[in-house]
């Protein structure tokens, strides 16, 4: 019981994150697969099941465009920010950063 | 529209680590009101019709206790952490300082 709680807990403090350093790696393009590693190779390791679907979702509410085009002889679809995407990380990241340095001096020292 | 996806985005970074920023400061007791006064003073502000839900969340969860007590001729509910409570406190912080690190290098630097 206390750990589903705080599984969930986890999963509800890494869902808001996870969507920063998304569109953040997008500011450069990748497909899928590149995307995927390019978070694991900073640490940052997502499923593809929830992965692949944030991608979409974060496409349809107009943050990232796509194409697909041919690469290596395979197809593949590449993201990047739009430029509303663009404008919105940049908010996004103030804020966080801004709230991030709080939030680590309510949880730093040990009391 | 872009602002409706950047208050949504913004509502949603922010959720997993006010919850975080909440345990954090509930290590020492507090009442609702001086709970959110102190979140206030480290500029992590939420407004009341969020954070009393979420204390009563936490509680139902097991991760808080509290007590009825009289102070200032007053009767006020004080919460703090549960053994619980501190115990997932602790992991979560762990568990999201590490993260947070990754997540600031994937967002850090302009591109």
């Amino acid at each position: 019981m206390p750990n589903e709680t705080l599984q969930k807990l986890k999963h509800e403090t890494r869902r808001g994150v996870i969507v920063l350093a998304v569109l953040g790696v997008l500011r450069e393009e990748h497909y899928g697969y590149s995307l995927g590693k390019t978070l694991k190779i900073m640490n940052i390791n997502i499923d593809e099941g929830t992965l692949y679907p944030l991608v979409r979702r974060l496409e349809k509410q107009g943050l990232l465009v796509s194409e697909w085009r041919e690469e290596d002889k395979r197809k593949k679809r590449f993201y990047t920010l739009s430029n509303e995407g663009l404008e919105v990380f940049t908010q996004l990241r103030e804020e966080w950063l801004a709230l991030n340095e709080n939030v680590i001096n309510a949880i730093g020292e040990d009391k």
